[in-house]
């Protein structure tokens, strides 16, 4: 298990013994038991994958500012004019072949590490917001405070499998330590896995050297971080990305290779159009990892949003983004690898209807895709700039729906239950049936925010919404919150190490 | 076009006629492209089929109060103890086979008209509650303005394809006259199909003979209502229903035969369960349509809710309501009838982001399974008992969104905008490409209701919630209704049938 499982081997027996292990009630990800949907034939996504080698072959991408890339692209076989690489048909694709379909991302805690790929999601929270929102405070800058604070809630999250990374930008650390104390944060407050930093190589090799202290010394090759790294697209790799993704390749650390598009600006205006060009600059970027470290642990990632007619503005939870999602989650099982989308997604500035009805037309397709890596599960607001307290509280319960949902018809004899339809009476409740009460404390999925009440009792409670109830679960979930255990030599070398490295380190703020 | 159009004949090119008659730039419903989603196997549906004939065949379903309908399916070869009606095993769905496998029911305006079954998906609205909710003056009991309002509202929907039926109660008119009032508004203030009433044998009588005066004085047999039975779970059939659902049957006009259950009291705790029990208590309904009439219109139904475990309150939008829905779908589609379920459901007291979670995550659902017929589209409330005017313009906005997103993916040569990418250069956006220029307008589904602006230019609009928003639109909405066309004489007449009706009926207001 310290090792990518490999192509199609390993995964089950793998999960299986990594499970039997676990002593903790709740799962340490989502086991689907739903295929994922194949909403385009296997003819329409020929078509998309021979869209992507015409783009890379005719167009190729172009490697801004990172001479070395260009030069191993160029001894792989491609073919190079300055910066621009093109990609003879199907190079990109063999050279991704070494990626495993699989991999473990172990967690401080064993307990909380994670697959990802296969028939596993793994659910993180929202990423990369400068601003917070709550019910009380409104709408105001992100702090390490409120970061640590993301950390603190998904750690004692029920429905979050993974710390995540830039939870929220703490912005008033500056820009060339706060991967310091994000990292650290991730490794003190919570024991679940986590990602590093990506804003530069040397914070990506800090990260790396943090997380190897507060795994106690030694990684031993082990991949203990997922990291973000973004496409500029159309089209284009920026050295910043490419030399974080080549530190953690070279490290074994994992990469997310994401094209992040704004359909009609950095994309055709057309779902088929962003599909192929998605494929194609995540081809480059996993081809790239490989190229680094043949084998080394990389997720294909996929952001798509669509874009208002009236202002251009993005938009989301809009029906063009799902079927993108569909149809690259299935091209990523085509190149079997590991698959990121996905989350609850919103253009919405508060946690009211708008951002409900966005983020699970996201969330629902994100599980029914068969996504493996789900960034921005709980929190995420306004297209991103914000994350919500209220609002995690209520995307991590709707999180919780989905591990049901996809567990799927239980079609065993208890599930059919003919029993209790033989021993009940027509027009006779089932409530005191042995079946029933056999069942009931597990049949149902329940809420922890939602009022199902009579309208009378939800009255005489103060008559709250949905966002009123959520900010005092957050309230009392900090409250409540307890650390997990942490050596206090490690704590102590961690703590040596930022303070080091934040002397060494010039103050910036942009 | 004016018959059931026949098991497995006629759907495309008769729907493909109607469509070229029709001159609106709405759709009359849905036409979907994506192909119905499949979560359970032909080995477990089997199961589910095999369960319910042993329901029929074992325990029975109980025909109360209602010896000729007894009489009917004993005269079939079901056997009779009493009221009890048992089936043996393969009776029920030989009785159904008679039913058509969809079928047009016609709207007072022809290009209106919709077909049920096959790839259609008909929108209609909120059914049934007796109360109404808006921001200004919250939670009041409903009237017949209510009501006419909804039908106003449904009429000007560019999603909703179906006036419903009692959209609300309007409980300022007595019981035993009200389904005058509705029959009436829907033919007056809309040009719509409608649904008639159930309440009674005799109140069904006056709804045919309203829509036949409302036609133009002869129906020929056309199916111009689709009306709601519904079953008393457990295993119950009641005369009220079986007396409406005869008189509809007699008169060629369409019934939706509907389980409604919450499971864990009117069916067992599990979902294989409820789907087994579903099936059998529609299989039953379905065919004493069919005794009536052999090719009948009639649509299998299923109403399935999940239980608060703490309260015993029905739950909405949650994971087993969903995987029930699926299922059933997948039985009707095998029994080659078409189906109903689904919605906008939540237990929301208000519009807000619970009811938006569970609302929408009850409509994707519906349409991924390809239901054919949905009630409660818009305006469901408080499970049921409330319509929203706020909630009808939120969920009549994510209808559209399903209507674009079950079009799939678009491989046509636009779709696949080879040609933008490589007319544009990377690093460069594609605003100006003329592949955006020439798809811009058309790309992206756009809400009606959404706030995709900037945090600063929403709060300098007001920084109104999703909810306030609907509020100025259907203010905006009633103010610039305009009724269709109505022959002054057809509505003298009706107007004139409903004086005499309530003549001869007495007040009763329960």
């Amino acid at each position: 298990m310290s090792e990518p499982t490999g192509r199609r081997s390993g995964g089950r027996a793998g999960r299986q013994g990594h499970r039997a292990a676990s002593v903790v009630a709740r799962e340490p990800f989502l086991t689907r038991r739903l295929k994922p949907i194949e909403l385009v034939s296997d003819e329409g996504l020929a078509i998309l994958e021979y869209n992507a080698d015409t783009i890379l072959e005719e167009v190729g991408v172009e490697i801004r500012d990172y001479p070395s890339a260009v030069e191993r692209f160029a001894a792989a076989g491609a073919l190079v004019d300055g910066t621009r690489v093109r990609f003879p048909r199907g190079l990109a694709r063999q050279l991704v072949s070494t990626a495993p379909s699989q991999y473990v991302q172990h967690a401080r805690n064993p307990e909380h590490s994670v697959q990802v790929g296969g028939n596993a999601t793994v659910f993180a929270p929202n990423y990369g917001s400068p601003f917070v929102h709550d019910l009380d405070r409104g709408r105001r800058y992100a702090t390490l405070e409120d970061f640590q604070n993301f950390v603190k809630l998904t750690y004692s999250s029920t429905h979050l499998h993974h710390s995540g990374g830039t939870v929220c930008e703490p912005v008033d650390v500056p820009v060339s330590k706060r991967h310091l104390d994000m990292v650290y944060s991730h490794l003190k407050y919570s024991d679940k896995p986590f990602m590093g930093s990506v804003t530069a190589g040397s914070r990506a090799a800090d990260s790396v050297e943090l997380a190897r202290i507060g795994f106690g010394g030694d990684l031993q090759d082990r991949t203990v971080m997922t990291s973000l790294i973004n496409a500029s697209s159309p089209l284009v790799w920026d050295a910043t990305m490419l030399a974080a993704a080549e530190e953690y390749a070279r490290a074994n650390q994992a990469c997310i290779i994401t094209p992040f598009i704004l359909a009609g600006a950095m994309a055709p205006a057309t779902s088929a159009g962003v599909a192929a060009q998605t494929l194609a600059e995540a081809l480059a970027g996993m081809a790239f990892t490989q190229l680094v470290r043949p084998g080394a642990p990389v997720v294909f990632g996929s952001f798509a949003s669509s874009m208002s007619m009236q202002t251009g503005a993005p938009t989301f939870g809009t029906p063009e983004p799902a079927l993108v999602l569909y149809a690259v989650a299935a091209l990523a099982r085509r190149l079997n690898v590991p698959f990121r989308s996905g989350g609850s997604l919103t253009a919405s500035k508060i946690p009211d209807a708008q951002a409900a009805y966005e983020s699970i037309a996201t969330l629902i397709p994100t599980l029914m895709a068969g996504v493996n890596f789900v960034l921005h599960t709980a929190g995420w607001l306004e297209g991103g700039l914000s994350i919500g307290y209220e609002k995690f509280i209520l995307d991590e319960d709707q999180a919780g729906m989905m591990a049901t949902f996809t567990k799927g018809l239980d079609l065993s004899e208890n599930g059919q239950a003919l029993s209790a339809i033989r021993e009940n009476t027509p027009g006779n409740h089932f409530l005191g049936t042995s079946h029933t009460l056999a069942n009931f404390e597990t049949a149902f999925h329940t809420s922890s925010v939602a009022d199902n009440n009579s309208y009378e009792q939800w009255s005489e409670e103060g008559g709250l919404d949905a966002a009123q109830r959520a900010n005092a679960i957050w309230k009392k979930r900090l409250a409540q919150y307890e650390p997990p255990p942490l050596d206090d030599a490690v704590d102590a070398e961690m703590l040596d190490f930022v303070a080091r490295r934040k002397a060494e380190l010039p103050d910036e703020f942009a």
